[in-house]
């Protein structure tokens, strides 16, 4: 076959391209037809849209037509002509077709026939080959991308802070542990403890479960920073929001208070949906016609109506006046649930909730006491269907304050030196917060559980792929 | 104090707001002056560059002016006027001061003398207040930025692949194992091995030296992908190139052949040095001048000349050829060091190189087979100073050869199944390379070790912060 300039899917419905010829290359979703003619729908990933290649039979040979299945790879060249087809915006006249590789559909997974969800995680390395896949790992796409742009264009540096961790008190749950230790031999020392000083770091190290206190340094010294990447939690939850490992949106920002790190949540937030919105029209369309029909609605609720914003005391007071049965009792002080977060927002002020000054016991230690000496400067972002999609606070920049709530707590004090540093040599208010990226995609795509918005889940007893 | 709302530091330098009441907020770099007058340089890590806040010692008591010392941060009200002094642009003329903590100066330990990059490394959770570690992450963040960007407008989609995982294949170095087994206890099974079933995955696990396995996975589905995550190597390797925990980005690209792999590396690492010569200028010329004079120099020597591209046969005929003394021998076969590649980039040709169609045997099994039989279609990027940027091919994509080369190097199928299933169904020429993002951070900072690149680095006997 001649070679020619590939012309991407997504880019072949130009109606200025109109009876030019043009080579696309893809997978072969579906082929229909009779005995003159065939339409092969052609998918490359660039877009949810297939671009339909019109065979006339009389020009190719049965041989060379056989291997043509779905999931099969062909390169096509051949005249792009306007659709006279219902649906079809463009379709290609085929003037050859090269075979790249075939799809025995003996054995091929993914037939024509829908597939459950449940059926496709088990084939995680194929199913980003489907439509559904396709158009969630495309949003999310746009969603990561979207938030690099959104802190660039604020003047936010972005802060690679480490995946590997000495400390042990970032206590925001279990941890893995990491080591180069011999498991079938572990070395003692003479009173018989692991001998660590023989494992990679010379001491027991785990995997991070939150950038954030690093993230203080980066913000205590460049202004404003973010992080963006892994974090792990060794929870045995087998449950439709929570993974082992997950992506983390971490911003900190040196002289923001509570009010200000309420602005910022509720403006990113808004600005990543409407960028969605804006930069995902199609894949939305697909998910929103397939599993979600108020998906795109409840997107644009949520951007264009303010967040209420809320005294925890407050919302308490609302759950135990509403009559409503909960599973889980509701009083001052209790951790909410997911329940009760999701009463408030989609029951109650059917919209965003940030609620505010939780009970200093059920948050973590650098939060900023406030005055009352019982609640703390904190704030949980609230969304339909998600319940919680972000946490933060002010933090406290009092370092006696500070020592004396980690004492209270007895965390350790050779993991908090370098941390209290940043109280002990100029301190200032700064505040920051953390999305957990996945919740986001789940929201974004209407996806309902989380193994589905990551491409390979890691889960207790999975880690595949 | 009256609330104003802040100005960063980088948008004092604003000549139109000359004659204007400001509020800056940042740490204080130094101060000086006489009984009368005193200036302060203080910087809110926003740029390199400190603002002059001029303060008339009659309007301030000497108990308000103690405690403004190297590293206090405090918050200046006053009027932005054009600097009569020498290399100053703008100064304040400071109305009123807030002190938000001072920093005792018998214990902080950034004082105004020059540190070495040694010290500062045991304190790199300061380190980031100094103008060179400013400057370097800073830089850091734009290269990053850079990379998002350049992939974004290209159609790529950014896939995160996962960092545990149970295949111990991807043979590009000594990994980390990843459990939750109590190792004061490791559970046994009957014939004495390490029972794995306890553990959080059901089987070992490690952190991955590589997402590319996967990345292809993505790139056979959605066509243009890219990774940017963190990647582990467990080696003992001490040295100023060398880290255990760094960041990789690995594109993979449907239907790209070893030349268009080519020119999507050489293309790619144009734009991100000139991104960083756009917009980092500032602290490009701080670093040219504390440490590498003619850094700016190298880096548009580098956009601007095409590079080189040559088989590894020529190059090690070169190397046999050129009277240099290498520590290491050279022959055809041997796997080049750094001493040859820097020699041929510096010494022979003084451009960057693509040395392409390496020996089967020192290269990974799956890259594309040459028709001779005994070089595969692989592409390392050489660069000044840096020796390997960039490692990459085009990937072998008959179902077949990849089979028995893999039977060949006895990989077990347990890892490999899915790997081949991409070539199974629907196979098609692609290729991809990765990026040590480190190393080309050291490049464009003109930094020689690969700690001083990264905040935390983790390397044998190091996880601190």
């Amino acid at each position: 076959m001649e070679t020619m300039k590939r012309t991407k899917v997504v880019d072949a419905f130009d109606a200025s391209l109109y009876g030019t010829r043009i080579n696309v290359k893809g997978w072969v979703r579906t082929r229909r037809g009779n005995k003159h003619i065939n339409f092969i729908a052609l998918n490359d990933g660039s877009t949810i849209k297939n671009i339909q290649v019109v065979v006339d039979l009389s020009k190719f040979t049965e041989a060379e037509m056989k291997p043509i299945t779905t999931g099969a790879c062909i390169s096509v060249i051949g005249t792009l002509v306007e659709s006279q087809g219902k649906g079809q915006q463009a379709e290609i006249q085929a003037e050859s077709i090269e075979l790249y590789g075939g799809a025995d559909p003996d054995v091929y997974p993914l037939q024509k026939k829908g597939h459950t969800l449940e059926f496709l995680r088990e084939i995680a390395h194929l199913r980003p080959r489907t439509n559904t896949f396709g158009a969630v790992f495309r949003i999310r796409h746009h969603l990561a991308y979207a938030i690099h742009k959104y802190f660039n264009d604020r003047g936010f540096f972005y802060l690679n802070t480490p995946l590997i961790t000495a400390s042990d008190c970032e206590g925001a749950g279990a941890m893995f542990q990491v080591t180069t230790l011999d498991l079938n031999n572990v070395p003692r020392t003479d009173d018989g403890a692991v001998d660590y000083s023989a494992d990679f770091f010379g001491k027991p190290t785990s995997l991070t479960v939150s950038g954030q206190l690093e993230g203080e340094l980066g913000a205590m010294s460049l202004g404003a920073i973010y992080t963006f990447g892994p974090t792990f939690r060794a929870e045995n939850s087998n449950t439709p929001r929570h993974l082992a490992e997950f992506w983390m949106v971490e911003p900190e920002v040196a002289f923001n208070e509570i009010e200000e790190n309420m602005d910022l949540a509720e403006d990113f937030l808004k600005y990543l949906i409407r960028y969605a919105l804006d930069h995902c029209q199609d894949d939305l369309e697909f998910l929103s016609q397939m599993y979600d029909s108020e998906l795109i609605e409840r997107l644009k609720f949520v951007v264009e109506n303010d967040f209420v914003r809320l005294p925890y005391t407050e919302g308490v007071k609302i759950l135990e006046e509403s009559g409503h049965k909960f599973e889980y009792p509701v009083y001052w002080g209790a951790d909410l649930q997911s329940e009760h977060e999701r009463f408030l927002v989609e029951e109650h002020f059917k919209k965003p909730v940030i609620l505010t000054d939780y009970p200093k016991e059920i948050k973590a230690f650098y939060m900023k006491l406030n005055d009352d000496g019982k609640t703390v400067r904190a704030m949980d972002v609230l969304f339909p269907r998600i319940g919680e999609i972000i946490g933060g606070s002010q933090r406290e920049e009092s370092y006696e304050k500070l020592l004396s709530r980690i004492e209270e707590l007895h965390i350790p004090m050779k993991d908090m030196w370098w941390y209290l540093d940043t109280r002990r040599f100029g301190t200032a208010p700064h505040s920051g917060f953390g999305l957990g990226f996945e919740r986001l995609v789940l929201f974004v795509t209407g996806m309902t559980n989380i193994r589905d918005v990551i491409p390979f889940p890691r889960t207790p007893k999975n880690a595949e792929f």
